[in-house]
């Protein structure tokens, strides 16, 4: 199940000045995002760590590839569309960090994984026996996660002896083979203090040592513990627990992130680009809304101009379908009717799956243009 | 700028039953959908009223092209770019109810109107120039409504006098048609009681007839006051001013429409179908989240199984991009894995631009695809 191609042209060409790009768009400052990348794979090497990277954030191919070429070792997804997507795309190893279920989607699985190494994660005994027919019967071999709930309260077994008796059961299934344990704590990673966070991914970090220890204790194998977010990637990546980091937001960020009291922050790198299209007296009102931004983590920030210059004193304050209205309390006043914008989404994950192209921009100018390829993907 | 067609294939094939579909969908009982459309346009018709639907709500041509058949004198849409794709779709005439800028967009939208009837909303006498250029450049002549704030603080001028000055500077350039006035008041929608809601559209009843009554005076046309939505259309429809009603959620519906009360509520007739894919004793996780539904109005809500069988007690209380954390208060208990429930969601808008396709079912088996071919058209 892979799109033919994304489905809207591109609101930009490349060699276009920023403030030509027509609006809504999302923008990707090329420097920062490379010096994101850049940082993250120094992080993991230094360490001889593996580095994951999540595709679910980005969705996007190119990006996948960049991230590869910095020595990742692959990408993670959370569905396997997504999956489908980011082979065809050139990626050789991906993990579905994520449980699958269902006929349908498990033959996917296995015909993916004759064409790739893929894995999957498991936190049930039925599912897991579901998974090993379906690739015997595609003859492939599957890389087999079980995953714990480490904290998320979410999917994955009770870490301990539940852990081990799925891991005996993946062992002892035909065309699977036990790779480790899934370890993702999701909420750790927007706890704002570091302190609130060092301390959540110590118990995780517990939690999966203890249930590694039993399974080589048991004599089965567990070469990979894997998890770990943008938010909270320098502890797991210290606990001597976990040997393999699926950050992705890290690469873009987003104005939640940006809340989180860090000694080490990335650097914004994307940006929605929205217009001016109505002015009141005491207000502008910005051509995005709810279709162009996720608010489930609060209000965009108004960050620049088109050519980037900060703005101050701008506030979205109230979004709906369409439209984003925004206030001025001092600082740089309102924006004139038709001038454009940069905006920090709230949330970058679902922001920029209601996108369909990253706008790579260099110096003022569009230097690349990548569609996101994956958009959409969610079965 | 039309798409090819929509990116992914469809999650059902016709035929199949609902419990075969491939999750996440959105599915469409087309009894109740066709129960809500007739009754929509039996209200207008019984009133003598102009039906325009709103298409930002279903972004899809086959709704548009159903609600035309039923008497609807085109629709509405927010952005150009879902102009262009209903107009593609067989449209004959469409007003975009909002304010356009720049000089790209208005080149479109002038080359539409060469294609069908194009109205547009402005706000600002600049902006009318503008696009009374570009229509006069391409050949076209455009319908222009203009707008004014009855109460929802967005776009519009303030009614009256302020009204009048832009009807005259309207009437005065070429290639524009002015048709009167567009009065929407989108928050009176969500006013949850009646009284409510009548006090909202009195006052914007009287903020529009006030702005009628002076540009007929000043001698200049005013055919058509244009606004009105699913929660407050019986108010303007009995106004005497508002001549043309512009309803989208009515078709489907959504929780938020549904906490309103009201004397005759529309069916819900869309629902996410979502599956079970990890089990703990105290919760259930479905394969839907952030990225299958907004939740920028509430939680979805748990409504049945597969088959349309009632479930209670099931609270769906925790979004996460891919994820949705279902909890049992008493009722139905949690569902099994690799179930199949049906949710109503939150918000109906934002949640149909998140995907590709609609499923319509009847008894139990799918009977229509309608791709979402104005999904993601942002521009």
């Amino acid at each position: 199940m892979t799109p033919a191609h994304t489905q809207w042209p591109a609101p930009a060409a490349i060699g276009m000045s920023v403030e030509e790009v027509d609006t809504p768009a999302l923008i990707v400052e090329l420097d920062a995002l490379e010096a994101n990348l850049a940082r993250m794979a120094a992080f993991a090497r230094g360490r001889g760590l593996r580095l994951r990277t999540h595709a679910k954030m980005h969705k996007c191919t190119a990006m996948a590839r960049k991230q590869v070429a910095l020595g990742a070792v692959g990408v993670c997804c959370q569905k396997v569309s997504e999956a489908e997507v980011m082979v065809a795309g050139g990626v050789p190893d991906v993990l579905i960090s994520n449980e699958v279920v269902g006929a349908p989607k498990l033959a996917r699985v296995a015909a993916l994984a004759r064409e790739a190494r893929i894995g999957v994660c498991v936190d049930d005994a039925r599912a897991a026996r579901d998974l090993s027919a379906a690739a015997t019967r595609a003859g492939a071999n599957v890389d087999v996660y079980v995953e714990i709930d480490v904290g998320a309260r979410r999917c994955g077994v009770v870490p301990g002896e539940a852990a081990l008796q799925l891991a005996r059961e993946v062992a002892s299934l035909p065309s699977l083979r036990l790779m480790g344990l899934q370890a993702y704590h999701g909420s750790a990673q927007h706890l704002r203090q570091p302190e609130e966070r060092a301390a959540a991914i110590a118990e995780a970090s517990r939690l999966a040592k203890l249930s590694k220890e039993l399974i080589l204790a048991a004599g089965l194998p567990c070469p990979v513990v894997t998890g770990a977010g943008s938010g909270t990637f320098e502890l797991e990546g210290a606990s001597g627990v976990y040997n393999e980091l699926q950050p992705g937001s890290y690469a873009f960020m987003d104005a939640d992130y940006g809340r989180n009291v860090t000694a080490a922050p990335f650097a914004h790198s994307l940006f929605i680009l929205a217009s001016v299209m109505s002015r009141a007296p005491g207000h502008a009102v910005l051509d995005v809304g709810l279709k162009t931004h996720s608010v489930d983590s609060g209000m965009p920030l108004v960050h620049a101009d088109a050519a980037g210059r900060p703005l101050t004193g701008l506030e979205y304050r109230k979004a709906s379908d369409e439209h984003g209205v925004v206030f001025a309390a001092g600082g740089t006043g309102l924006p004139t009717l038709g001038s454009k914008l940069r905006l920090i989404p709230g949330h970058i994950d679902p922001t920029v799956n209601l996108h369909d192209w990253l706008v790579g921009v260099r110096n003022g100018r569009v230097a690349e243009l990548w569609p996101i390829d994956a958009r959409g993907a969610m079965w």
